[in-house]
């Protein structure tokens, strides 16, 4: 089986695996455990894995929250600034048509339930936002703009630095789903300008069911899930210890050796890429190709059902057409859509995320493979 | 080190890592990916570990939904039912003082935001609710009664079944935090009349970070986690599959042993109540001694602060005030101060939670250490 689908999520690696196991047998105390050796061990570890966690984005510890996943932290982020907020009588978030549906699901359930008004940007044919745009639909009940750094779909990187200008200029806050960033280039929200920002373990090679906020000490945030006051009153419930000591030990590897992967990584794609391009008619590059991570791909085939082709494959190659849909119904990707894709051509989309254990072989097995199954279905 | 402190989290059973193991490296897929091999294993995972919970607890499996802990099934559970059924005009719930902390903040929070109405039922000595007090409490506004089935504390079992008629003949939902009960002792919600009910995998010798809310078919609840509509729309974000995976192996264990563990645990905490009532003067159970779970015992040891005995044997026995208490602070237990001991008498009292790899060897050096160390710390 050859993965192409990192964008969705990683294996984990031995190393992580390896510190993780003792906290399920052994050092399983409740890091709540105030009264006993168990819980001492167990707070320990929750304390390392946050300054791991800390040190990868350049920040203080305090300023990093667990959660259960980067969905959760959206979650948090969003609702927890708007509700902290609205004795304000600032009520309107900004976001762009492409985030993840983590972000525009929370953000039409503030606008149903809680009064939010929001301003969905559009991004031009190559996922590009207009940033005069942006500055434009800041307006005096701007509560924050929330803008990802990295989208997970093309891989476009967005102007951070110039966004968070926009929005310390207007005195508006910035938050950003950094999940498909953090551990693979460098993201020092202190630096960018960035208030409140979300990452999760398992698009690093660490487990699933952990995730971090940070957020800017002496920013208050309303906390969402009740129940406790764990992690200073910003997210209650029993810490997942194993998880967040292995979300730990991946953040560290992923500081050490994201450079070196990422020029990897880009040898590989650019490979991937080119080859497809001069072996097949009518292939095309969604989304800018400048300003783009080194391990994603996301290519039209004009004609082709994607679906069909991946599912061609799919006991050998895993591949994704880049949009998390849970229904039987396939759907055309909302960021292509919003990239101004019809949606026959949404549907021939495909997106190839290249990981740590891509090996050059792979990627001309795949290429070879698709070949075959296009001209195969075609033909 | 003996443990004593099952109540607070309970190690994970080796054959739950033998399920869990290859999850994290070799299955390691998204359950949502719909397009290749390693997604379908993932989703087979799930939908397996579904299938296990739902048998535990004799309902079907899609009446089951995943979170990340009890914590989040009951956010989900309160805020879910409060919000769908806004529009019905019932913004009244009622709930008990001697409740988890996740249900008592859960009801502030919709106090403070949502413009819930709480009544908190007041309990006896023993820690029993007023039957009478519930049926009288219930009015036309009032959309949820929520009881836990069993005190995290001290053990106590409340009458749920009796309480579930009231709510059905009063027509308001019965929800019950079945935490410290499910992979204990029979709950059957069907049988018990119970509408929505929340437990989770860290407190049955599965691993942390995952939950589980059980819905009655077709009652509908808002979802609280928004991003890509999981769960049948119940509950947004990447399913922690090795977690849920271990989480349906603990269930499945605790089907087939949890009555047989129960008549062990029993007559180890009698041996050891009744080896330190006749062991030391002033030793008093705190709550009722009949409904009470087999493996937990509460006792008030007078004018011993609880927290220097504790301290005294940490590095030795793992044991709790019961309390859930985060801050430097020690804070009197809200369980039993609702029972109407004195802050004193409160901070004198330990929670004695046994498990599975308790022996009777544990119990009695257990006994001898804590006879030791009151007496030195009353001499």
């Amino acid at each position: 089986m050859i993965y192409l689908d990192y964008n969705a999520t990683t294996p984990v690696e031995q190393e992580v695996m390896a510190v993780m196991l003792p906290y399920f047998t052994e050092f399983y105390g409740n890091a709540a455990s105030r009264t006993h050796l168990l819980g001492w061990d167990a707070k320990e570890g929750v304390d390392k894995a946050r300054k791991q966690i800390a040190n990868l984005i350049q920040v203080q510890s305090k300023e990093i929250v667990f959660t259960s996943g980067a969905t959760e932290s959206v979650n948090l982020a969003l609702k927890g600034l708007f509700e902290e907020r609205l004795g304000h009588e600032k009520n309107h978030i900004i976001t762009l048509r492409t985030e993840h549906k983590a972000v525009l699901d929370t953000c039409d359930y503030l606008e149903k339930y809680r009064g939010a008004k929001i301003t969905y940007l559009d991004v031009d044919t190559k996922g590009n936002l207009d940033l005069n745009a942006l500055e434009n639909a800041i307006h005096k009940e701007t509560l924050l703009v929330s803008i990802m750094y990295v989208n997970n779909e093309t891989g476009l990187i967005h102007p951070i630095q110039k966004i968070a200008e926009i929005c310390k200029n207007k005195e508006v806050l910035f938050f950003s789903d950094t999940t498909q960033a953090v551990g693979k280039m460098e993201v020092y929200p202190k630096e960018l300008g960035i208030d409140v920002m979300v990452f999760s373990s398992h698009k690093i090679y660490g487990p699933k069911g952990v995730g971090a906020l940070y957020i800017k000490d002496g920013l208050q945030i309303q906390e969402q899930q009740n129940g406790g006051q764990h992690e200073r009153k910003r997210r209650s419930g029993t810490l997942n210890v194993p998880a967040i000591v292995g979300f730990g030990k991946a953040a560290e590897i992923a500081k050490n050796r994201f450079a070196d992967d990422g020029r990897k990584l880009k040898i590989q794609r650019d490979f991937l890429e080119n080859k497809l391009l001069s072996s097949l008619d009518n292939v095309i590059v969604n989304g800018a190709v400048e300003n783009r991570m080194p391990h994603i791909s996301n290519l039209l085939f004009k004609n082709i059902i994607a679906e069909d082709l991946m599912l061609a494959l799919s006991t050998h190659v895993a591949l994704s057409s880049g949009s998390a849909c849970n229904s039987s119904l396939v759907l055309p990707s909302h960021v292509l859509k919003a990239m101004h894709l019809s949606d026959d051509d949404a549907l021939s989309s495909i997106r190839f995320s290249l990981g740590r254990q891509t090996t050059d072989k792979d990627i001309e097995v795949v290429v070879q493979k698709i070949v075959e199954v296009v001209k195969r279905l075609k033909g």
